[in-house]
């Protein structure tokens, strides 16, 4: 190893270290933030009537929340139908943590690192999950360079699917089948975040964009309370 | 300010603290990089042998390590044109280094922030420049985004440009003026890359790019000696 590797792979090191303390750091507050907008505490200075309906409203937390943040970010924006808003009404949380496989001996021994987002829901009309979880492994974790996303597979309800159409045809006049044929097919949709395509290097890219953004958006600022 | 944005804040003075004093630990090894190359020490190990010709072609350093280096990654090897090669093995450095601005109120009291890539030139045939710089300012420093980006202009020697091409047109027929017509028209070179276009997006982020591999390259391994 050369003398300019080994500084490197300290630099690195101390790096890591320094995010994870900062990510600890930030934990209170991400604690806090669910808290407020689950309505699992009612916000300091909310003077509470709790005889009134304001404040039994109150009491519900923040309303479309994440939905909004996720809204205010342009890249994202785009990829939010309209169809996807009403089961992302249902979204209570979203936590970014590091992933670290341990070092396997068909990987030349390297230890596999990534990172995951993790959307948490509220039992919903749409999918069954209440995790829907999209982990990103890095080739090297010092050169964030992606090897492969893999998202959760969403449970659909029956009907409720938002990453497909349903489109019935009607038969041909005369054909011996006189079902209507029903074809599904694919749509835009927020939640194919969950579907990265398997390798195709630009659509990678465009994926990771997103993550960025999704990052990005989790530390922005909040203003709630 | 939230508490958010005081621990971010405290976050990226850690890590602008970490990163410079990273920057001052591979000086050193930059330094002896640039004596090898340029044949300012001889390398240890290297049996010297004075009286003969192989000796002294080694104690002229390592000939064109920058464009062979440079050509290891694929996005600038494919900016090299084979007519650049000629004006790159005159490269004897590159350096990067921080630039901050001194605030500007003009610029609502923030300092303005970025990076520079200087490219250091023995004299050569093609220009007359010995530094050629690309500064890259961002909007933030700590999400780089790019705000704009500035190069050098070339003072390129008469009839050495290698970003232009001249061309030279017979007059038509029967035409008042006889002598040729001479038009120039822009060709891809890496030397583009002191001319980064003004604003237009897409082009910008291509040029950042550029930029971030260059850096990439320059922390890469060198295996000098």
């Amino acid at each position: 190893m050369s003398d300019h590797d080994e500084l490197e792979a300290k630099f690195f090191e101390e790096r890591r270290a320094l995010e994870d303390k900062y990510q600890k750091l930030y934990q209170p507050l991400y604690t806090k933030r669910y808290e407020i907008v689950n309505g699992v505490v009612e916000v300091e200075g909310v003077v509470s009537e709790p005889a009134t309906e304001e404040a039994d409203k109150a009491a519900e937390g923040v309303p479309n929340f994440w939905v909004t943040a996720m809204k205010t970010n342009e890249v994202l924006a785009e990829s939010i139908q309209e169809r996807d808003e009403e089961a992302l009404k249902y979204l209570k949380d979203i936590k970014w943590s590091r992933v670290e496989l341990p070092k396997d001996d068909a990987q030349k021994g390297e230890a596999s690192k990534g990172f995951k987002l993790e959307f948490f829901f509220d039992p919903n009309p749409f999918f069954t999950n209440s995790v829907l979880t999209k982990t990103y492994y890095m080739i090297d974790e010092d050169e964030p360079i992606l090897e492969k996303a893999i998202g959760t597979v969403i449970e659909w309800c029956p009907g409720k699917c938002l990453t497909q159409k349903i489109l019935k045809k009607k038969p041909k006049k005369g054909s011996k089948n006189s079902k209507p044929i029903t074809k599904t097919e694919a749509v835009d949709s927020f939640f194919n975040f969950f579907s990265p395509p398997d390798v195709p290097e630009d659509e990678e890219e465009i994926d990771e964009d997103a993550a960025d953004e999704l990052q990005a958006l989790m530390e922005q600022d909040y203003d709630v309370g």
